[in-house]
């Protein structure tokens, strides 16, 4: 997605070996036009799929997931991270370390929500190593949901959650897939969509 | 907002005392059409106030304040409600005590994101004892920018937030107030808009 990709050149910063900052349009401050586009794109991507419901991971997946949501006319919902004293019935849970964060999290979601008549997308702001997107499929799974898809904002290609979720043989959908960061510049490779 | 108050009657859970669940369109499972309508009424509240930002706290608070700076046509920004490893500049940060996670965490946004020239409509999902939107305007005013108004989808009025709020002299929009939970039921007194 070029206009995703020129948006990473223009306003991502690398940090160190292996970390890429988009805080001005995705993960703090929301441009909520590229979100409009990118959803657009991934809904575009699996519009014969028969998706139901498009499921994320609290916080920055929460705007992408939202406007695909929007472009495919299907609820959107955002599994949790903690749980909280209003979530008190069935839940479905799944451990997801974040290498960002340093911490490991339950992840949940209300069983209510998920049946085996759902074909869910799950659509996410990065995969590095796949971790979230992981726990959204056993989740999903323990649902007896289906899932048609993985989509997401900016891959870190040289990480290795591309190949973990590929093994499940779930479809992986990238917007933005980065080869590198060389001399502290972002390489891009061709993307999915 | 009656489509909010009909939704409210149809789709909230009362649990307990003091406790709204609204997790099929608001706070887990999100209904975008709805989200849409409420980003609507917000911006037309405040369409001659000069907004140049909205800024939520994540999670639920994002759908809302993403509408509603998308009728506004300005940035959303969502507060964190952890550090992470990419947050490495200049960090404004306020404390917050959530009633309904019972934990204090440290809610932060860049100071990068908002100065003195900008004027800020803050959006939330729900109004109880006010601790959030306080915290986010200690943060706004550590920024030296302006807070035009405090959007709220749901506001439980017998809580205290409310006054709280209306004691440092800004705006509060609630889309719906809740007067009392009466046998399990929820009773509106008159909304803001």
């Amino acid at each position: 997605m070029k206009l995703l990709e020129d948006r990473i050149l223009k306003d991502g910063n690398v940090l160190g070996e292996d970390i890429l900052k988009v805080d001005s349009f995705l993960t703090h401050q929301v441009d909520y036009e590229l979100m409009q586009e990118i959803g657009k794109v991934l809904a575009e991507a699996y519009k014969d799929a028969g998706i139901t419901k498009v499921v994320t991971i609290e916080a920055s997946g929460i705007a992408p997931a939202l406007y695909t949501a929007q472009a495919m006319n299907v609820p959107m919902i955002f599994a949790k991270k903690a749980k909280n004293i209003t979530m008190t019935e069935g839940i479905l849970t799944a451990e997801v370390y974040s290498f960002t964060k340093r911490v490991t999290s339950t992840v949940s979601i209300a069983s209510k929500f998920l049946s085996e008549d759902d074909t869910v997308l799950i659509v996410d702001d990065f995969l590095a190593n796949g971790q979230a997107a992981k726990g959204l499929l056993e989740i999903i799974g323990q649902a007896g949901a289906k899932v048609a898809g993985i989509g997401i904002v900016i891959e870190k290609s040289f990480q290795t959650g591309r190949k973990l979720l590929e093994e499940t043989g779930v479809p992986v959908t990238s917007l933005a897939r980065i080869k590198e960061f060389k001399d502290g510049q972002v390489v891009f490779t061709e993307a999915d969509a």
